[in-house]
Order: structure tokens, then C-alpha cells, then sequence
């Protein structure tokens, strides 16, 4: 099964129109991350709170499908992908009861902070990515056959 | 027992001190109140989006006792008091195991949100003081028992 | 010439890496629309709160090309283009000293709020896209004449 | 004269009920800390990005007396006192168009970050208090001399 991060949608979301304010859905995605992260047991301050590496975000887009208003359940689906030596994304996909509600992608580089260069995706990130990998294909394969 | 919020603090939490941004530690206590009114059965949605009656906060305060970092598990107790016909106050204490790091208070006033115009608190809010009253004076005790 | 907006780093703009958090690079680039619906005369009261007529954000996206620090000086760039009878979109580019450290796209449909249902530009932003859309061109003459 | 900082309220900055989130009229107040510092010549990418000496808030309280809508032009009034070798507080006015809407306090404790010990006021700290000190006494000042 994919990394599943449910989250309340928070009064702190939203905006004057009444819904989540559209840059926080990639907040909450972000969290949705970080939780995936938290579940291999990686410890969260040492990762983002002076790391030597660092995986920045270089690119990021959402589609946002339906309004989402304070008190919402969300449940955030979360499946990374290796694209290349130094770089991966994730893809998120929000839900509501069943339905698609906003989809989004964040696209990471790894880099040495000091230096600020590129270099290999480190070992606990890539355990991280093989993980969250198999999971997100096994959902796929029971998905393809439940159509089938 | 009081109710308590559980909370991890995230990324988007901190900022470039590497702890929670000073004012985000607000927000988290507003979360904790949205958690406890969830819990009683209130619709989260009606009761924050284009209601007629709300709870507009009139005073905040908090103190800051020790920095939190990203990661962090922090269980937020809160304790709501009737201050008067059509005004009450939630006081909040931020522990991370078992050491306070910060307490605030948020201080409500409920209006017709058409006039704007004060009006005595709803049954509703009355019945959420009522139960989190209780549970938090339970807690007094069991604290003074303990302490005897 | 473009619309810019000129807008200093906020510590509350950071996170624990030292920098801008990536979904506030977004909150920015929406500060600049609002600020260039200001200068054509638009009450942003009306325009963002409890209005008729809405223009919700439908898709998002943004490439980080440089860290923006605490302190730093944003010059952001707008430029708005009619993508059909009930759609636009806005690209943003974010320079620090003429280094662009930042670009992103906003998408938004012209929706009627209470029907949630797609419907014509409002003759109000079809004048701020006229307006904006001619200064862009401008630059991108201008542009075009320098290089040759 | 005070130390006046000039924000209009955005977006980002309102929540579901249509005003201002509560918790983010500390972070405008703490944006018009960051502005009084630069207009200092203070460099704030130094002063708040892994600086060696930091102001950590400790203590922050605010009271609301209006609501603050999309658009709202405030006018931030900074004056800041110091209460002790290693400590100072600012009181911030909020108004829109010469009324109070909120009224708020953060109190600042000096510390060597490494150590996370309290130390005296940093010169360059101990500075713009001066300046801004004379300046709001001015102002009390010519506001005694009107009201005589």
C-alpha cells in the first residue's frame, strides 16, 4: 500500500474565499512527506534542522480539482520516484471520501549545504524511495487487477 | 482528563532560527480548539465558514520557555473557562515529553456575525465548556492527589 | 513596462533551512497579482471577500533556480495573458538584483461563487488584463530591439 | 517620530471568516520589527540567518479591537523599550486610517545561540533601541503638547 497521510484541513488554511488558501495545499503535501519520512524512522530535526545534505525543491506544481473547507478529512497519497542520480519527485494525490480533490508534484535535488552542489542521493533516502516505491507499485498491481 | 491535541511540529512550522516561528505557536493552540470542538460532534466546516453566530478572539498571549524543532511531538492540553455571559478563554499548555515549553491563552467573544454585535454564548459552546471544564477540573484534582 | 512588485523577505517567509519556504515563493507571486489589481483601482475587499464573481486558482506551478534569504530584496515581474472566454493565467518572475532566482505560473478560472459554475471574464479584470497584457508586450519589445 | 511601517493586508493573510487569522497580526508586527531594523542599516539576512547573537521572543500578547479585511492599509507604530540588561520589549500600534485596531507586545531576551545563554544587549541592538526610543518619546511629546 502507498504512504496514506490523513490531515484535518485547519481554520490556519483557509482564506477569505473560504476554502484552503491555494500555497497551502502544498504545505500540507510537504507534511505529507515529512511523515513518510517519519514512518522509516528517520529523525525529522536532524534531517531538516542543519543537515550537511539537503534535498531542496527545485519544482513544484498542483492541479486543484474541488475546494477543500476547514474541517475536511483529507487523506494525502504520497508515491516517490527516483528520476535520476541526484534528483527524485512525489507525486501527491488528495482525497476526500473517495474523491480527487487537488494532485500536486515536488521535485527534489540533493545537495551538499555547504557547497550547495549536487551530489548522489544519500543511502537513507534512497531506502526511503525503494520503500515508498514497492508499496505505491503494490497498490497499482491490486488496482490494475480489481479493474481486470 | 483534559483534552489534549497531539502535534508534530513540520517544516513549514519553523523558520530560519531552525524553531517554530513565534506566532505559529498560536496556531497550533487554534488547532488543539478545533480538535476539541471536532471531538464533541461539532461540524467544523458550519462553525468556522459563514456562520451567523462566532467566536472572534478579542486576546491572545503565550509564553515561550524552550525552543521547538522540527519533528518534535508536542501534546497541547487545553482548558476553557467561562469568563462571562458572552466571553470565555481557553488556556493551553505545550508539553514535549512531559517538560512545558509554552503556554498561551486565547481569550473569545461570541457576536452575531451580521451586526457584529456581542450575544450570550450558543448551547452549543456551552456544552463544550461544560464537558472540557469538567474534564480539566478532573485533572486538577488527580494532579492535587497526587501531590498529597 | 511590466507590473512589479517589490517586496523584502519576511523572516515568517523562511524555514529551517535559512530559507524561503518553496509554497510561500507562491503566496508572493499572489501578493504581486493583488498589488497590480491595486494600481488599476480594484477594491481588493470586494475582489477577494465574499464576492459574486471569483477567479480561483485552478493550477499551480513554480521552478526554484536560486535560495531567497531573509532580508532579500524581490523585484517580482507579472505578466498576465486570456487563455479562452473564462480563463487566464499569470507568469511570474522573480529577480534578485537582475538575477532571476525564481519563476511561476498561476491558472485561473472566472467562476460565479454561488453556483460554483464557469462563466465570463468580468469586464474588470478583461481591463487589467488589456492593461497589463500591453506593458508586457512593451518590454518584450523592448527586449527584442536590445538583443538585436 | 515613530518608526511607521506601511502594510496592506493580503490574501494570504485572511482566513475563513474573512478577516485576518488572528496569529498573523504578530507576524505583521514582526515583519515592522524587521523593517525599523533595516531602516538601521542592519543587514537582516545577518541578523536572523545563523547570526552567533539572537533575540529569541520569549513573552508576545495582542489584543484585537477591529477586524482587518483584504486591502486594509495599516499604518504599524514600533516602539521599543528596554527593560533590562538582556531584555527588551516593543509595543506595536495597529491602525487603519487613525483607528486602533490592534494593539500588541513581543519581549526579546539577547543569547549566544551556541550556548543558548542569555548575554547583554548587543551594541548594535543597544543602537536602535536608542533611536527608536528618542523617536517615540518625541512623539509622546508632541502628542502631550496637542492634547494641552
Amino acid at each position: 500500500m502507498s504512504f496514506i497521510y490523513n490531515r484535518t484541513v485547519r481554520f490556519s488554511d483557509t482564506d477569505a474565499a473560504g476554502v484552503v488558501y491555494f500555497a497551502n495545499v502544498l504545505s500540507i503535501c510537504h507534511e505529507a512527506y515529512e511523515a513518510s519520512l517519519e514512518a522509516l524512522g528517520i529523525n525529522l530535526k536532524a534531517f531538516f534542522t542543519n543537515p550537511s545534505i539537503a534535498f531542496p525543491i527545485v519544482h513544484a506544481n498542483v492541479d486543484f480539482l474541488r475546494p477543500m473547507y476547514c474541517g475536511d478529512e483529507l487523506r494525502v497519497r504520497l508515491i516517490p520516484q527516483k528520476l535520476s542520480v541526484d534528483k527524485f519527485e512525489i507525486t501527491y494525490e488528495i482525497v476526500i471520501t473517495d474523491v480527487l480533490v487537488a494532485k500536486a508534484i515536488t521535485r527534489h535535488v540533493c545537495i551538499d549545504v555547504n557547497s550547495r552542489s549536487k551530489q548522489e542521493l544519500s543511502g537513507e533516502i534512497m531506502q526511503w524511495l525503494e520503500t515508498n516505491r514497492k508499496e505505491a507499485e503494490g497498490a497499482e498491481r491490486r488496482k490494475s487487477r480489481e479493474v481486470m
